[in-house]
């Protein structure tokens, strides 16, 4: 069904520096609230990102209350990370609230793959119509009908490779998908765009990609066109990521330095 | 039966340089060791805020563990930010075994108000004699009488608009409200304090308010007047925050500068 | 059947930097996949440790995953931190799939011997043929035979004071016993090394202790002499955080620093 855009020889356009400005603008006039259901390992990271662009994050954990909030918030994290079952019933409570709040939500498929239980959790959350999906290239193959093609699923595939199955996915969803490594591809699956920045030293920092999820996250709260949205939050984190990266030692201190940056972003400094 | 205190016109006075600097130098003497039940979030920063202090964290979770350390540890921190059913047994079990063995125990009423389950929960807490409650005005105007009389409860309501609230609140539960902002009041209904400092960029990182509910549950450890033991957490967190927001480019590099201030203060400095 | 090595006056050999810096080669050579259960408070702060020698941590919670990537990883770090009774269920899972797949595990026994479910627990642990055991000496000495004999366990035993009882309790498990502190000691219980270094300020920093453990566990990766190896992972972290704490204001900018440091260490710095 999606042959076409399965072609590898259509290179992503890269997302523009003007509509990346809008969005941010846009980010900045109406901060969201983000509900995160995240992982254990990088909760507080998560919070500090979101804190430092502007947003508000907000962990609320038992299932009524998940419920209860995700009608509040302007969108909602889902990153099974650290998935147990408790938690995975807040989270099913949490997007069917949202879905019935017309909250969007975001999907952050660690570790998708491999590992039974999240796999199985993940393809179910699929039918729940998920505003965006944010992962690794091996994340994104092998959520897609394509990662079952007899390749490889592992963190070394490169994210160009996983461009194919992103389309299939954000087609088959009818969602935008972010398939992240050292170039961001974001597609619906009709339109793709590219974006390049960041720097190898982000993989050496625990909760850069998630923390990155949680941003998607917050600028799918905005209204209209999620696609530029989705794309903007890749550009902010690469574009920042890949400034301080340069300018530190190394991952501790690349931490504050990256949450500084953050915090003084500004709209000029992506034109 | 609180008319008069309620009264907006009396405006409580700013607490005493000499009586923080007595009370800090009682705890470096004898630094307590906080059992702290926190939320999910900020765990890790909380005990580095407790440790650069020089006093001892310690967080015991399941509800036999968490009962029976209450009764060795010097306090206890109740903070309900990530509650849900099983840490809350835990919370119950730890509560009522620091009530038996004389242990004080603050309470942090994250987030109440709006969401229901926490909200529930904290209200049965009171009951249980709580040394301290420290939340922002929001939070002490939902526990309190005065929160239900039409009031909007939202995280906008400045510090003094809930003075009389937490007055109220001290006077029904007998305990020490702290109720902080841009300047914070700590009151037992009869007599109140003020204590400014601090700065906006501390609302620009997680956990600021729950660390100071950790630094309030450890100088209640402290023999002496709970009102002036209170004041002073406010005002060590409030002091070293502001001074080091002067300091710093962003929420970043905020977090390590405030530890570092933390460890370094000096009786001498709040005088 | 101990007597000789239990006795005091004879005392470790310093670990040598030849065996430090081939022990910090292999890893270097074969970075390993670190499966961590450990304590909710030092789960961030234990991951960037790993990321920043170029470990690859992984933090893998539910039970039935948790047993499914013991088989997957290298290594595999049992904290008890926070121990509650679905984590434990997660480790005991974790614990005996990695035994089945010959996956080396260890064990961190933070705060045992006061508390009675995590020292249970614990005790249990032992005969599940840990392959090192990393902890304070007051943890040791309530680990082993030598603890019940009368002496106060409390968190001011030096480390020295426990060599008889790590070494014991090496003799006991067939283990490799860490026991920390202003000098660490190794022991297999026949053999015995020291490593100095370190700074009082690492008492200061949460989880210092625990990412330790969790170095020690990617250490334990390694083919070869296990002694040796457990040695190196105490002898980093002890060098970086030595060298460290001499170049920062406090707590706060030792983290990343520390960070930095690790990430820069090069084999030959240990010589």
């Amino acid at each position: 069904m999606n042959t076409i855009r399965s072609d590898f020889s259509i290179a992503p356009l890269p997302f523009p520096d003007a509509l990346a400005a809008a969005c941010l603008q846009q980010f900045q006039t109406t901060p969201p609230l983000v509900h995160c259901l995240t992982n254990e390992v990088v909760q507080s990271f998560t919070a500090n990102v979101l804190l430092a662009l502007g947003a508000f994050p907000a962990m609320v954990v038992e299932a009524e209350e998940a419920a209860q909030f995700s009608t509040i918030a302007n969108s909602l994290l889902i990153n099974i990370g650290t998935l147990h079952h408790s938690r995975a019933e807040s989270m099913l409570a949490a997007i069917q609230a949202a879905n019935q709040s017309a909250t969007p939500w975001v999907l952050d498929p660690v570790a998708v793959g491999g590992l039974t239980y999240r796999t199985d959790f993940a393809h179910q959350l699929l039918s729940l119509k998920p505003a965006a999906i944010r992962g690794n290239a091996s994340e994104i193959m092998a959520l897609s009908g394509l990662a079952t093609m007899g390749r490889g699923v592992d963190s070394v595939d490169s994210s160009v490779s996983a461009l194919p199955a992103a389309r299939q996915l954000a087609l088959q969803v009818q969602t935008v998908v972010a398939v992240t490594g050292e170039v961001d591809y974001i597609t619906d699956g009709l339109r793709d765009f590219a974006v390049t920045g960041g720097d190898k030293l982000m993989t050496r920092v625990v909760g850069t990609g998630c923390a990155l999820s949680a941003v998607v996250a917050a600028f799918c709260a905005l209204e209209g066109d999620r696609l530029h949205h989705v794309a903007t939050a890749c550009r902010v984190m690469s574009q920042v990521g890949g400034q301080v990266s340069q300018q530190v030692a190394g991952p501790g201190s690349f931490i504050p330095a990256f949450l500084d940056g953050l915090y003084q972003l500004k709209i000029s400094d992506l034109l």
